[in-house]
């Protein structure tokens, strides 16, 4: 095997991605070295080709980007004794300390030491990626296409499956791919009605091809009454809040039925004002900041659900590029009307 | 209004039950009277039919029997505002105290003073009767064919969403309607694989119906060994014992996985051996004993999957009789390859 | 008996409370009678005194206000079998419909037609009360005095005791009443660290009585710095605010820990601007309004820990005054400096 | 220092322990060494000791034996950031795969691919002993001779805070070191009422020196007559079985009230008969198995407790002897009259 491979790198301090050629990772004592087929573009990696103020905060080029990706096991290195060569793989990209409180109460997902693949450390958007074995999950029969995207996948069965989903009427709040998977996983799980809102009519198109029962074009109906008219005015048992926008939390709390659970996912920009007395206290209701997978518990659902033919994710992948055309997959996104867009490596 | 009816009545504390013309029931204070349309005939019916040492402890005759059952409010007691005449009801038949620990904390399905109609008091088997209105739960649209079995379904409910089902691995054991129920639960709350078993081809069809992905003929089969294959040798997440066999429950500790839970429903007779240390202690499981409906989650969760039409109970209803042929229902059941055997009443 | 008795009655719609000679109430079917021996006055009370715009939109005078209260049942009217003439007992005021989705559910404390005592019908300010037999517990050798303030205590209850706390540590925002309460149940409930905040040293030396570890001085110290400090920097797991402060709500999410959970009881007015991603998303918390007191569980739990003498309730009760000089028992609260305010009643 | 240190050592598959002059282990990738201070001796180590058919069947000589201890760290492997030398130290012993779906759904103490120290490998009846990081836990201010009884106290601690406890009424069945530390425990976490019971006085002596509301000498009285009468003839709220005696078993069966729970942890030889219907199903009880301790939700709660002062195991400790003396170390655990017996080693 040749000595370098070819990368998407954040090379210096200011905005843009670039393909290099770079040296090539090796498996240390209890990494994998994995050979990446396919790799997912999320909005992160926006963010560093950017160089917005996060990424200048904590991001030190020279790196390797990119977090989301599906390959085969091309090394093992020392005292790796679960994982062999030539098993097809997925990983979690948040790498934690197994030794905080979080991480020794079941809730690695919130470890204050994570380090993140692709932004603390060499990432997966490369023809190899050096992962520890403890990440590494086989896909045991998805295809490596799925697998790229069961980080994002990840988030939305975090949001769904942490709260009860059997019979409930659940209201999906933004149809970007998390909202998107989000819907076709409550449908998977039993949800009594699914509803769907969000501005952009593509994103709505796909949202009903995973199963959305209503859609709601938010520019064009009042979401509230639509939501509560979908539900004999009582509001839906769930809300999964995945867009950020601050009108919307609004709709979250106000379409919540009493004692019903708002998940929240999507990042609002600063700070929203919230009436808590009516939007949350009086209403009895629960709220859950969701970040990241539960490791491993969020993993093991998706294999499950994904190896049953529970949910069938393609719809929501909308472009394919190959590595070298990493600007166009990014252009793809900042469009605004991508589902998924998904980087063919090998 | 005549004030006589017509109703199947255990006459005297001998083995039979009689149709006879009863006084019409009145609906006191707190109460509805319902007229019924549709009624489950239930193993409890055959005890008191044939007067077996259980129902010579409980029953005092004459009593009119019968526990299933749904209709139509006809008059309303003092006091009842929140139910009306006109309305399709079906009810649960566990009256019970409200005041003792069971009933303060959430399980009234556990009350130690509960009186079952058609065993402690009058039942259903009859042109009317009259319930508390705490009892009583609207259709709202679903049939009263199927509302009259809302009670067996809903020991099925009870058992199967009791245990965490979305992206699982659930083994029925027993597809009597219950376990029939059971297999179509499962199915609709997302369970990744459902496999069901019974002696009892016919019963191994039904299931199939209610959309098991595999059934075992364990009279043909090796149980633990076709359920450990279907798992990768791990077995399963959920166990849901349905049919009181001896031999049975060692197949629902043999068959679940480390870590997994077992829900007993069915009624085994007398004392079965068991080794805890293997079966129970060291395989770190959960066993939960399941008995009635827990009141009213499950009813509420019932007429979701219903209403939604996640559920359709139908194929597990193969006798349909009048009132005035509860012989004939009877002997139905006692063949052993009836599914669900109603009363056409109204 | 005579026909009438005294009350503390809102008589017309303008501010003030008189005390005045009403007609004697009556157990109708399903109620029963008690006189009541002690009641407990509470800010709501303040604000139908005060006829402010809340009360304005709500109470419909005359009538009879208060809703804290213990006494003995004097009678019990027809259909009412699980209460006896001579019990003592306490009862949740809030009288809820019992068919809703939430009651049917286990969340009558958020059932959408909740009438509550005091303020919907006749209160507990008075010589004699009648009560849906189903709102009423028996107080199991618990004193009166103890037993009327078992509603704000329940409301302790629910927030503690909705999250873990055996082994926690455990934020207490606010040392009024409740917040008091809350630190003996939380220590009660084997809480690992108890610290509670306040700006009012009267108020903080009650916390101290019922056990806090740690008491702040929200106005001579940094609250944030000094929680961290407590706690190694990570946190507290749960914070319980019981002050409705916008400062303090930051306080609440800035000091809880990853994964942590935050408890609302107390009612900030207007709207509070939140740093969602910050204060809530990327620490992975749930949050939780509390209101009223879980029917029965919170009742339950109360009688258990009462009669067992885990908790002793009446360092809160600093004053005490007859019905007559229910003015002065107005002024003492707000004053600020009182703790928990009864009338002795008989 | 040397490369020699000494050992308790199981030599030849015959029963017997000697104490030996062994090699020095060394800390490899991942590992750390540990100085054992204090280690206790516990029954797993007789079964070792008498080469029983379970010995024979599992524990391949020579290898040193105990599981149970705590100390220093001295050094540590390649690849270990989180912690330190010269920290005092306990660890887990069961070494697990990481990668089962126990493991990747938080019950690594149900992997299938458990290996344990003193069992599967060399253990900690020794000056030093190797373990991979993952599995050592900081003392944080808990003294070396509480540390390394962290093991069988964390038995007591999966068993009693798996089930709730605040409030709740608590019955303790069996007075060894397990069971006294679960007496302790529950009453730490807020039980109304603890109630223990056993065949020897000296162990309801410790037990009752830890907490015991009652005490029961099971040889004497009628333990289901006596639980009953201490609970109004309700039965308890939750069991605790660490007896492993069948007729125990039963009696956990028939004192636990209707809907509670069973919490299991002594191992019953062979089979024992139980009846299902009225023993689990009608009663609507939930029954654990608990094996280990949960990793390592367990162990943290176990450092709140004791850091805190909840709890004080050391009067459990009723014997002490150095490392050469093991023989008498054993012979005071058969006898049955101490409590927990433990070397000390440095």
């Amino acid at each position: 095997m040749p000595d370098t491979m070819q990368a998407v790198v954040k090379e210096s301090r200011a905005p843009g991605l670039v393909v290099r050629t770079v040296p090539r990772p090796r498996a240390g004592p209890g990494e994998v070295l994995i050979a990446v087929h396919h790799a997912g573009v999320c909005g992160t990696d926006l963010h560093i080709a950017d160089w917005d103020s996060w990424a200048q905060g904590r991001v030190r080029p020279p790196i390797v980007v990119g977090h989301e990706f599906a390959g085969q096991i091309v090394a093992v290195g020392e005292g790796v004794t679960e994982l062999k060569v030539g098993q097809l793989v997925t990983a979690e990209g948040h790498i934690v300390c197994g030794h905080c409180l979080q991480c020794r109460t079941g809730n690695g997902h919130i470890c204050r030491n994570t380090r993140i693949i692709g932004v603390d450390r060499d990432g997966a958007f490369a023809e190899l990626i050096s992962m520890p074995a403890t990440n590494v999950l086989t896909l045991d029969g998805i295809p490596t296409e799925i697998g790229a995207i069961m980080d994002p996948m990840g988030n939305a069965f975090h949001t769904v499956l942490t709260a009860d989903i059997p019979g409930s009427t659940v209201f999906i709040v933004g149809c970007g791919p998390i909202g998107c998977f989000a819907v076709g996983i409550a449908r998977a799980a039993g949800a009594a009605r699914v509803i769907a809102s969000d501005v952009n009519p593509r994103r709505l198109d796909l949202a009903r091809a995973m199963g959305a029962h209503v859609v709601i074009n938010a520019r064009e109906t009042d979401v509230e009454a639509a939501v509560l008219g979908e539900t004999n005015g009582e509001g839906v048992d769930v809300v999964c809040e995945m867009s950020g926008v601050p009108a919307a939390l609004h709709q979250a709390f106000h379409t919540v039925r009493m004692g019903g659970r708002v998940q929240l996912l999507g990042i609002p920009k600063g700070d929203v004002p919230v009436n808590f007395a009516d939007e949350i206290i009086f209403k009895g209701i629960t709220v859950y900041g969701v970040i990241g997978r539960k490791m491993y518990e969020t993993w093991h659902q998706m294999r499950r659900f994904l190896s049953a033919g529970l949910l069938d994710p393609r719809p929501v992948i909308t472009h394919r590029f190959p590595l070298a055309h990493i600007d166009q997959a990014i252009a793809a996104i900042r469009s605004g009307d991508a589902g998924k867009v998904i980087l063919e490596i090998a």
